[in-house]
C-alpha cells in the first residue's frame, strides 16, 4: 500500500496506486451522495482555508463545497488579488495561518512552485493542496479529468487522448499529461499553434502536432483548452474565427475522432473560439460531468490529506 | 391546496393562497425564534448559493441568515460585480453550478427576466429565487411588506396604500403592487414626479398621483421609495430639498394620512430626501419590523422551494 | 466578582479581575483544544457579524475562526471598503443588523469611538466587540499580548516592557498600555522618533524615550510596532535603513535587554525595518504565539459577551 499523501502539489511522480485510491474514494463519495447522503462529518471540527492569490470563483467554490460536505469549516482568506505576496512575506502569512491552527490550506498562486515552497516552509502539520500554480500544475483538475475518462473508458492502455490549445501556458494540460501518463494512456497527443506549444523536450513521450485534423484522427478523448484572449497576439492567425477554423472543435472535426470520442474542457468555455456550441452541448460532451467529478475528487483529496 | 412553489421569480399570477401560506410560515418561524429556537435543521445538508451580479450587502445578508438559520450551507459566489454575464455565458455558469449539486440559487441581476431565464435553462432540480431583477421584481420584498402590513392591518379589503417615489424604476414598487393586488387591497395609489411614474397602462387598477398631499390623504400605509440620486436629473425639481418638499414624508404630511398610518421604506434610507428623520424614527415607523420580517419571509421561501 | 462584560470596546477602566477572567478563559479554551477538542458548541445557534470598514484579513480571520470554533455562525458584511459610513447612516446600518437578530457585531472603523457610538445607539441586546477603531484601541490585541506575556512572565509587578515604533498612531500600543497598566506592570517604556511619540501628558505613568538603546536596557519584553511606510515622511530619518538603524530590533540591541527578553510584534512584519529577521525568527520571538493566543482570546471574549 502506498503511503498516505500529506499534501497534494502535483501529480508528477505519484504512483498509480495513489491516484487510483483517490479516484476510488471520489467514486465512493459520489455513490454515497447519490444514495441520499447530503453531508458527511468525517472532517467535522477541521478548518480549511482558501488562500487564492489569483481569482477563481469556480475552483474556489468547488473546494468550498467539497470541504463543507465533509463537515469542515471553510475560511476564505481574501487577499483582494492585488497581493503578489512571495518570499518572506508569503512565509509569514503561512506561519500566521499555521499559528491559528488550520488543518489545510488550498492555495492558488501565479508563480509556479508556490505550493511546494509552502510545504517546505510549513512548521506545523498543516496540509497544502495546490489549486493551480502558474503554468505548472493543477492536480485536482488532472484527477477529475482522469476520473471522468475512467468512468467511460477504463482501459487506459488502449486510450488515445488529444489535448488541444495553449499547451505551453496551461497547468491543466500539464496535470492532465501527468495523470494520463501515470494511468498508462497509450498515446497522448498535444496540438496547438507553434507559439503555444511546449518545448519539444518537455514531454518526450507525447506526440506533438500543429494540425488539429491530424491530431484528432482516431482519438478516444479530446480535451480542449480555454484560449486566453490576450494570447491571440502570440498566435500567427488573424483573429478568433481563424483560430476556431484551425483549432476549434466542431462536429466535422469530431467525426475524425474515434466513435464516441469524449469531449472535455476545463471551463469556462469560449464558445466559437476553441469549441462549437453544438459540440459543447452535444451527446459526447462530458464537460458538466467534469464539474460534478471535481467536487468529489476534491472531497477525496481533503479526506486523504486530512485523515488522522 | 395550491401546489408547492419550486421557484420564486415574481409574485405576479401567484394565487392568494400561495402568498398566505408563505406569510403564515414566516410567522410560525418568527414565533419559533421568539420562543428560543435559535436554529432549525430542516435544510441541513442543503446548499444555497448567492449569485449576485449587483452588489447588495443587506439583501444578501438577509438571505444568508435565513438559509443558515434553517441549517443550510451558504456559498457566496462572488463575481466581483464587474461581471455582466448573460446569454450563453450565464447559462454555462448556471449549468456549472447545477453540476456541483446545489439546491437553490439566489440571484440578483440588473436585467429583468434573468431569474426566469435561469428557470427555463435549468437542467436539474435546482430552485431559483429572485433577489431582484432590473426594475421588474423583488418578490421577497413584496412578501415582507405585505407581512408587515398584515401584522397591523389584516383587513386588506379596507386598506388604502400609497407608494411614493421613483415607481418607474422600482422593482420594490412592482412587487409591492403585485402582492397588494393579490391580497385584495382596496386601493393602491402611486405617487411621484411625472418622469418617475410608470406608463399609465402598466397598472390600470392603481390610481396615479403627482401630488403627494393628495395621494396620502386618508392612506393606511405609506411606502416611501429610496431615491437614487442619479435620478434627480429626470425630476423637474431644482435639488434634493425641493424633492423632499414635494415628495418627502414629514410629520405634517403624515398627519393627512389615516390615523396610525404605517410608515414603511425598503431601506437604506435617504434621510431628508424621501423621508424625515422624525418620521423614520417615529412611533408609526415599521421600517425595522420590515427588516426583521425579511429574514423570516426568506426562511419561509427557502422552506417552500426546498421542501422534499 | 466583577460583572460580566456585555461589550468590549476598550480595556481602559476595566478592573484587573475582568481581564484576568478573560485570560483564564482563553487558557482553558487553549487547553481544551490541545486535548483534542476541535469544536465547541457553546455558541451554537448564535450569529456573529464582521462589520469591517477597514480591510484586515488577519484580524477578521482570527475572529471568524474564534466564532466558528465555538459553534457560532459568522456573516461577513463586506462593505467594499469604499464605505465611510458614519453618523445616521452608520446607525441605520446598526439598526438594520439588529433587526435581523444578530448576537454580536465585530467592528473595525477608522474613526476612534465608533464601537462606543454603536453601543450607545444599539436598541437590542446585540454585543459590540471592537476590532480596532482609529488610533484609539484594539482591545483583543491588548489582551492577547498580556496573555502571551503572562505565559512566560507571570510576575507583572517586576516586569519592564518597552514598546517601540509609531506609538502616536497605534491602537495596538494604546491597548497594550491599558492592559499592562491594569495588570500592574512595573515599568512601561515608550520609544520612537519624536514625530511618532504621543503627547507627553497622554501616558504620564510611562517613560518616554527617543533612544532605543537606552529604552531597551534591561527590558523583559520588547513590543515592536509595524511602521506604516507612509509615515516615514514624519520621521526625521533619511530612509528605512536609517529607521532600522535607530529603531529596529536586531541581535546586538536585544542583547542590551534582560536575559530572555520576550520579542513581540502584532504583525504583519516589516522585516529589516522595525525588526531583523534573525530576531523575528529567533529563540526569543513570541510572535507566532501571539497569533495563536489571538484566537483563544477572541473565543474568550465572545464567550463572555454572549453568555446568557
Amino acid at each position: 500500500m502506498s503511503p498516505r499523501l500529506r499534501h497534494l502539489t502535483t501529480l508528477e511522480h505519484l504512483p498509480r496506486i495513489s491516484i487510483e485510491r483517490l479516484l476510488d474514494r471520489a467514486e465512493a463519495l459520489r455513490d454515497a451522495c447519490a444514495h441520499g447522503t447530503r453531508k458527511l462529518d468525517v472532517l467535522a471540527g477541521r478548518t480549511v482555508l482558501n488562500l487564492f492569490f489569483e481569482p477563481s470563483t469556480r475552483t474556489r467554490t468547488s473546494f468550498e463545497l467539497a470541504a463543507r460536505r465533509l463537515g469542515a469549516d471553510v475560511i476564505n482568506f481574501d487577499l483582494g488579488f492585488s497581493s503578489t505576496s512571495k518570499g518572506e512575506e508569503l512565509y509569514d502569512t503561512l506561519h500566521t495561518l499555521e499559528a491559528m491552527h488550520l488543518d489545510a490550506i488550498i492555495v492558488r498562486h501565479k508563480e509556479a512552485g508556490t505550493p511546494d515552497a509552502l510545504v517546505r516552509h510549513a512548521m506545523s502539520g498543516v496540509s497544502v493542496v495546490n489549486a493551480g500554480d502558474g503554468h505548472r500544475a493543477h492536480p485536482t483538475q488532472g484527477l477529475l479529468d482522469v476520473l471522468t475518462i475512467r468512468q467511460h473508458r477504463p482501459d487506459f492502455e488502449n486510450l488515445v487522448v488529444v489535448i488541444c490549445g495553449d499547451i505551453k501556458h496551461s497547468r491543466v494540460a500539464r496535470s492532465d499529461i501527468h495523470a494520463l501518463t501515470v494511468m498508462g494512456a497509450k498515446e497522448i497527443r498535444l496540438c496547438g499553434p507553434a507559439g503555444l506549444m511546449p518545448a519539444a523536450d518537455e514531454f518526450p513521450h507525447c506526440r506533438y502536432y500543429n494540425d488539429f485534423d491530424a491530431a484528432i484522427e482516431g482519438a478516444d478523448v479530446s480535451i480542449m483548452l480555454r484560449l486566453q484572449k490576450e494570447r491571440m497576439a502570440i498566435v500567427d492567425l488573424p483573429d478568433e474565427a481563424a483560430y476556431f477554423n484551425h483549432y476549434g472543435l466542431d462536429t466535422r472535426r469530431l467525426a475524425r475522432a474515434a466513435k464516441g470520442c469524449l469531449v472535455m474542457h476545463p471551463g469556462p468555455l469560449n464558445r466559437g473560439i476553441e469549441i462549437a456550441s453544438e459540440v459543447a452541448d452535444g451527446a459526447q460532451s462530458r464537460i458538466l460531468e467534469q464539474v460534478g467529478n471535481g467536487v468529489f475528487v476534491r472531497m477525496a483529496v481533503l479526506c486523504e490529506v486530512l485523515a488522522r
